[in-house]
Parts: C-alpha cells; sequence; structure tokens
C-alpha cells in the first residue's frame, strides 16, 4: 500500500536493527484518516469473504480494527484483553503469549458470548513481527470453533518469524507494508 | 441520547449496587454502528469549538475515540498508556490515577510530541464514575499547557464523585448517558 510505505517513510523511525516507531500515526498518536485508507484496502483484499466478526487485542490494534469494520458493513469488533494474572473463569476462552519485547508471558482472553462457532473472522492487528499474538487471537478462534478466515497487518517485519509462523497455520495473510530490514536505522521494503 | 439509553436497557446488566456490565457493546465487543450515532451526537454538542485533538486513554476509550474523530475533520487521535512501572522519561507527561476498581494507583503517560500548548482538547471516555482517569487526562493537557475543550463520556454513573470532581475543574462535561442508580440491579437513568 504506497501511502502506507510514504507514510513510514515520511514519519516512521528505525532504531536500532529491529524497532520500528510509529506512534505518529499508528499507536500512540492515531491518523483516522490513514486508517480509512488502511481499512479500505483491507476490505479490498477481503472482498470475497463473508466475515462476521473482527478479532484483534488490546490496545494498539483497536483503532484500526473499529475504522475497518467500517468498510466491512459495520461487523462487530471485539477486543481480546490482555492481563498477566491466570484466572479460572470458564466464561472465557485464554490463550498464553509471549512478548519478546517485554521478554514475558501474558493472557489474552474473549468472553464466550462474543466469540461462536459460526463466526467468520478477520483478525487486524497493527503490527507483526514474532506472531505471537496473532497465534494468540487464532488459538481462540480455534477454541471457539470460529472460523478464521484471514488475518489483516498494517506493518509487517518481514524479516522476524510471524510470516512464516503465521501461514504455517494455513491461513491468509494480507500485511499492507512488508518492511525487508530495519539494519543500521534504515528502512528497506520488500518490494 | 435515547438510542443509547435504549441500547444500556436493551444490553447492559447491573451487577450489585454499582456495576454496570456493557461488555456486548461498549467495552469489549464493540457495536461501530452505534460508535458513529455516539461520535456524530458529541459532534452536535461541541460542534461551536475548534478541536485540534482528542485525547482518550487505553484500552477502552480508543475505539469510540477513532470513530468520533471522523465527525470532528479527522483531528488526530491521542491515547494515553497505561503502565504500573514509574519510568523516569523526560520524554512524557505523566499523571498518577487511583483505580477504585483495582484498589491501585497506575501511571498515564503521553508522549510530549503528541500534547501540545496549541492543542484544542477534546477528552473522550466511555465511562465516568470516580472520574481519576478523566482528572488525569485533564493533568496531561495542564502539564503541556494544551487546553481542554471539554469532556465527552459515554455512560456516566452520577450516583459517583466523577461528575463534581470534573465540573469543580471549570471544564465542560457532556454525558450521553447519566445513571442514576444501579440499586438492586435495577438501571434508572437521571432524566
Amino acid at each position: 500500500m504506497e501511502l502506507l510505505k510514504r507514510r513510514i517513510c515520511d514519519s516512521g523511525r528505525a532504531i536500532g536493527n529491529d524497532i520500528l516507531k510509529v506512534d505518529s500515526f499508528l499507536n500512540h498518536q492515531l491518523d483516522v484518516q490513514l486508517f480509512q485508507e488502511i481499512g479500505k484496502e483491507f476490505q479490498r483484499r477481503f472482498r470475497t469473504e463473508r466475515i462476521t466478526k473482527i478479532l484483534t487485542v488490546e490496545a494498539s490494534g483497536i483503532g484500526v480494527a473499529c475504522i475497518t469494520a467500517q468498510y466491512f458493513n459495520n461487523v462487530p469488533v471485539v477486543f481480546a484483553k490482555k492481563s498477566t494474572a491466570k484466572n479460572l473463569n470458564a466464561e472465557v476462552y485464554e490463550s498464553n503469549v509471549y512478548s519478546f519485547t517485554k521478554g514475558a508471558h501474558y493472557i489474552i482472553r474473549v468472553d464466550k458470548k462474543y466469540l461462536k462457532a459460526e463466526d467468520n473472522v478477520l483478525i487486524i492487528d497493527d503490527f507483526l513481527a514474532n506472531g505471537k499474538a496473532v497465534l494468540g487471537l487464532l488459538d481462540l478462534c480455534r477454541q471457539a470453533g470460529a472460523h478464521a478466515v484471514g488475518v489483516g497487518i498494517v506493518i509487517e517485519k518481514s524479516f522476524q518469524e510471524g510470516r512464516g509462523a503465521v501461514l504455517k497455520e494455513n491461513i491468509r495473510l494480507e500485511s499492507l507494508a512488508r518492511i525487508k530490514s530495519l539494519k543500521e536505522g534504515k528502512i528497506i521494503f520488500m518490494d
């Protein structure tokens, strides 16, 4: 997606060899107009699918997911909640996620009422790096018996293992910008 | 806002005397179509103000804030990040917030780049209860020298002290649904 790639070049900042700061438009300050274009692009890529629900994880996935839902007939958005506490609760699906950034595990949870066997789920997130969050969301879908239709990612760090891990699950992955490398603070795209 | 009140009656659930569960449409599963009507109503109420930024706090404020921004010429949304760790960082504004629900303090933070003295800020949040989160957001605005134009709340629990605490700051408060009481599991509105 050219508009997004331009924005990453103009406003993104590579730190070290693997961190890309895009908090001016994607995950701290949010550019809603850009999100609209992102939503339209996800709609274009998944338009042949019958989506009934968008699933994301707090916090930075929520804005993109809500704006995107508008281009999918306003389907409900569900965000998985993060917590560090294990919590025996029969009313929720939960999955264990390892965060490389924080070097720690956390739990993501969705109330069973909001993820059903009849759902066709589009998973949306802002970043794909190691893929652990997306695998956790896929795990929640599996527990619910819901059909995960695909995964829509705004920025994929293609030099990390997330893409391979998601594709191994036999699920369609659409990333709007794919970063080949951030070496020496230079942002290089895949194509 | 009648549509919202009807939805609260239909889908909300009062638990004990002071908890209102609205996770089927407001803070776990998100009804984007309802959020559009909420956004239009905030726009109607604040239409005479020149808003340059919408400020909220993760996580459940983000969806409403992003959809609402569309009715304010797509102004940027900034969400304050929550953390429990004190963190000496000269690049952020931070404020200490006490959560009655969790019985614990947490810190909210905004990068100084995204809140400026020239900003006219509309604060948006899903709930107003004790008002501590909104007071924290007002504190961040004050530190930045930004002008807080008003506070837009989806559901106000008017039997708690949030409303009084916010009005004491001499700031305009617009709550789209005001709950007078949840006693014995019955949802009673202010008017």
